[in-house]
């Protein structure tokens, strides 16, 4: 093996390590500690593979899984933008541009263009891979929030509006994922663990 | 949809959450904290797309992920059995059993077979994929290991030989990889990392 290539290969995986440290706003279903981006990571593969059968439209499964399992990776320089952070958002995208420059870069050129085309189509949401994805990804703090009462809607003032917008996210990757998240909405207004909106809000 | 196995979908789902809080000896790069077995599995993944060139024989790197992706879902009834604890391994393998048993059986029947053929594929490591996924298992921890200059090899008095012998589960999966392996157990001989072994060990 090329001994050059083979470094690049081996710095990119110690480097990615980091995004164990990457800390979410998710708290895990036991409620001892948030979760970190790398564990979110490997669960939404995992959704993928559970759930595939309710895609939109037909779709490689093993595209689905590299595309979760690399989505979160810039978040080692860019860090992770709370969903309801408007603030946040607003330079979300130049920031992890610039991290996608940095960390894909660490690779063998052609693996490069490789985990940075599935970084690419996560993001542009217009495949039917990357819109089931998202969907999954959108999903899965719905699951973890309703499973820890309703504790990081809580934490940040959340209401039952913000998060109808946000699941609408769901829609183009799975409908039947959609109905569900809705239903899992509504439940949680229900148990008191999401405020419901005001008309005004 | 069907409502009953859309819920035990769900219900796996939300079960695996707790794979984040099974502990392993390993540190994380940075030492800041042991790693868990969850993004320890995210690791494994993405090392498999990037180290796949290196496996003995052609392997479908799609069900490589897929095997490290499941391979210790068990941990979370059977926990984290230590590479170098003999006790532990005594009844290792009928606690991971039972664990599978229960686990797999969360999921749809057709679901709940294809995981634990990918579970028991690993275990057997009988085919291309699974002695490549079982090789990245074995050299992840040398790499911890290694980058935290050795710090849970002193912790548990591990010697040069006992890695030595740990990483020939390596040879059968990639003979690139476990001579990389070989190399840095050297280095870390050297480096005062890892203590040499007597000849008598």
């Amino acid at each position: 093996m090329g001994a050059e290539r083979f470094n690049q290969q081996i710095a990119f995986i110690i480097e990615i390590d980091r995004l164990k440290s990457v800390i979410r706003r998710s708290y895990l279903v036991s409620g001892e500690r948030h979760e970190n981006s790398a564990e979110h990571s490997w669960h939404l593969a995992l959704m993928a593979l559970t759930l595939a059968e309710y895609a939109a439209a037909p779709v490689d499964v093993s595209r689905v899984i590299r595309l979760v399992l690399v989505h979160d990776l810039v978040e080692i320089d860019a860090g992770d933008t709370y969903t309801y952070d408007p603030q946040g958002r607003l330079d979300q995208a130049a920031r992890e541009q610039q991290a996608a420059d940095r960390l894909f870069a660490l690779l063998p050129a052609d693996q490069s263009a490789a985990l940075r085309a599935l970084w690419d189509e996560f993001e542009a949401g217009a495949t039917p891979e990357a819109r089931f994805a998202v969907a999954l990804d959108t999903l899965m703090p719905l699951l973890h929030n309703y499973h820890t009462q309703g504790r990081s809607w809580q934490e940040h003032g959340v209401d039952a509006a913000q998060v109808r917008q946000r699941m609408q996210r769901i829609r183009a990757g799975s409908e039947q994922l959609w109905q569900y998240a809705e239903g899992l909405i509504a439940a949680a207004v229900s148990a008191g663990y999401l405020r419901a909106a005001s008309d005004q809000a």
